[in-house]
């Protein structure tokens, strides 16, 4: 017994291929077989692909989940006010309970809105494991270090207790990594001591760089050099598989830094807008053959973690900064969602492309609507026009986690009463 | 017998005015009360407002609605590729039935979207006039003028006819502008003769303005001065109230210029981003006090003409543009899709604001969404975080187009089929 979608436009996003009219059968975790026409089994779950697109769901590649609990608190404000006057104190407020339903918070708009597996780095990532094992989404998971202030190295510790605790769990849907925060928040020795540890382990890093000109501004003053040039020296890009979050303020030196390395840049437009940050020379980066996924950051910053808008940000972005609307064209920044993004959560064997064999993540989107017809162009509507609430139905590793917009894994009323007296409680703390 | 809209969360756009809890009373076309609480009358269509926030409607300030036949046809081209392959050639297969049916498509998305009232550019504006009274909103209707080439005055007199003939029709609903297209098609005679006729029948115009360095340049070639001293040389900002699309590419003499004019500025942000145009100095203008209103463009650039994704992309790029997340905050960039466009439109006494008096002109907005909780600030929830896909009541003139997402004066299924066969037929034409 399986799930067998008929008949529905299938974007597959392999190499060449253009969308057709077609068939999938889902079987256990994975796609076990697609054409033009498939016959049923009996005792098959049915779905019925009329007016409907199938494609490989989103993969969101940089999240601070629990944020969602501070959406829209902080909005309109200079980097540092919304940073010490806002986030830090708010996120002081929060427990481990606040973590596991803020997280949850973030799924249900992620699974609402396409996004099928996400790249997390927080704190109290037990109760984010546990989140992730019942919604059902796909998560790479990963403590962030930050190691300014002597901890005595519990920090440190708990990144450790996470990969060792819960790397494949939750049916194999659980990677994890390790998190150095970022170049500004870790001197050279831990930072090199987590690289020896992550090349030990084969576990891969998540870190962020250069979001602003401070830190560049900052990294230099410390060190003489780029943030990027910094991480060099310490050897991350030598061995590890690394996913780098930002990348806003590279020069042409810092991108050749890149070229060859295993991983590659999280690209979070949304949040880089919001925050005045600038804009990633995401189309250098393509040229120079690194590997680009798209992410929306944290919704403390980006406010909504809808990844299609950060397809429309992220195209509309390299359109303006080179004044040429032939740049980041609907095909390549919707591979940059599926592909590019499952690459630097290194699950580019798994997901990313509608495939037999491949894990079954994928989602279902009704173009009957008014914004979504005629359709002259699938890849353009995708980029340009679709939204979240467009997506009916989301699979993950072969479970429906969402049909006809209802959620399957989350009871929404329980999660917006929790969700509720738990944000009013942190904020009043403050 | 009217509707009463109880206990919303009220967003009146009033100067000063927060949201709070209450309820609204519609007789006939207009806001008869609002009130924390209104006791209901018999007969009266009771609309629960739990968990649902109510505001004016959203008003497009520039749109070029039959353009919706050619969503997601001709993306990622430059701007004459995409105007001379595509957009040309595919308009001049376009009947005026398929207008009718276009622009009735744009329609349903707009009321989907929450957008009460529009200001539409283009040609058959008859056909327009027939879907605006069928659908039920509110529009200001211009037939665009193009006089590079001799048509013995056919253009000016289709202008004058929808003048005559539609101004205040559809039970007040449609008003009318005057529409050189531009300072790069209207030579400087003809120019003047409509600014003449404008300011004698009191009507408004509507041109575009600095959308593209092109322009820009082409006009200093012509005539040695920029496209907005060619405007005001011929008298544009004398008497007339002017809508002026655009404005991309102004100096800082050119927004001087527009000081103290009658109408102001529409910002078009996703069709400038698409097009690769530029960003439109309009924190400059708002501190010059020139109005500026949002709108979105034709859907041929772009693709979609939900008001929400303006809002967001203005606000992203003020930010962006000045490198300061304080830019153009939540409640401003509201202000704009809804006061500043309606007086643009010149209907700033009528709609743009909840208050007893004006017309009945407003949408409610489920906010019971993952992504909409939890409600720290619900500006910052309507600037960055819903899309048009939330909103689930839309009222125009006190009648209900839209009722819990269902379309209430356009039938869906014959618009997609409708539509489906002509687009078809316009592209295999070309």
């Amino acid at each position: 017994m399986g799930i067998l979608i008929q008949q529905a436009m299938i974007l597959s996003m392999k190499d060449g291929e253009a969308p057709y009219l077609g068939d999938i059968r889902i079987e256990g975790d994975r796609i076990a077989e697609i054409s033009h026409h498939l016959a049923a089994n009996p005792g098959d779950d049915i779905m019925n692909g009329k007016n409907m697109l199938a494609m490989p769901g989103l993969i969101n590649a940089h999240q601070h989940s629990p944020m969602s609990l501070l959406r829209g608190f902080s909005d309109d404000l200079r980097l540092m006010d919304w940073l010490d006057r806002k986030m830090l104190p708010a996120e002081a407020q929060m427990t481990p309970e606040d973590i596991y339903w803020g997280a949850q918070l973030s799924m249900a708009e992620m699974i609402r809105s396409g996004t099928t597996a996400y790249a997390d780095m927080y704190i109290h990532m037990n109760e984010i494991a546990e989140a992730v094992t019942k919604t059902g989404m796909r998560a790479s998971l990963t403590r962030g270090m930050v190691f300014m202030e002597d901890d005595g190295g519990r920090r440190m510790q708990e990144a450790i207790d996470l990969v060792h605790r819960w790397s494949g769990k939750a049916d194999g849907r659980i990677t994890t990594m390790y998190g150095p925060h970022s170049p500004y928040t870790c001197p050279v020795e831990p930072l090199m001591e987590v690289i020896a540890l992550a090349e030990k382990e084969d576990i891969p890093l998540h870190i962020h760089l250069a979001e602003t000109k401070e830190e560049v501004a900052k990294i230099r003053e410390r060190y003489g050099m780029t943030p990027t040039q910094y991480l060099e020296e310490a050897g991350m890009f030598e061995n590890a598989h690394v996913l780098l979050a930002h990348g806003v303020h590279l020069n042409r030196r810092d991108i050749g830094r890149l070229k060859g390395m295993r991983g590659g840049i999280a690209h979070n437009p949304v949040s880089n807008l919001k925050l005045g940050c600038g804009i990633a020379p995401i189309t250098d980066m393509i040229a120079q053959e690194i590997q680009v996924g798209l992410g929306t950051d944290g919704a403390g910053s980006a406010t909504t973690v809808d990844m299609f808008e950060e397809i429309k940000a992220a195209t509309w972005l390299q359109k303006l900064d080179y004044g040429d609307p032939t740049c980041l064209p609907a095909r390549q920044v919707l591979q940059m969602a599926t592909r590019g993004s499952a690459g630097l959560l290194k699950l580019q064997e798994d997901v990313g492309m509608l495939e037999a064999g491949r894990k079954a993540d994928l989602i279902l989107i009704d173009l009957e609507k008014p914004h979504l017809q005629p359709v002259h162009e699938v890849e353009s509507l995708l980029a340009y026009s679709v939204n979240g609430a467009d997506v009916d139905t989301t699979i993950v590793n072969g479970q429906v986690l969402m049909r006809g917009r209802k959620l399957l894994t989350i009871d929404e009323d329980e999660l917006y009463r929790e969700v509720k007296v738990r944000a009013k409680r942190i904020v009043e703390g403050i």
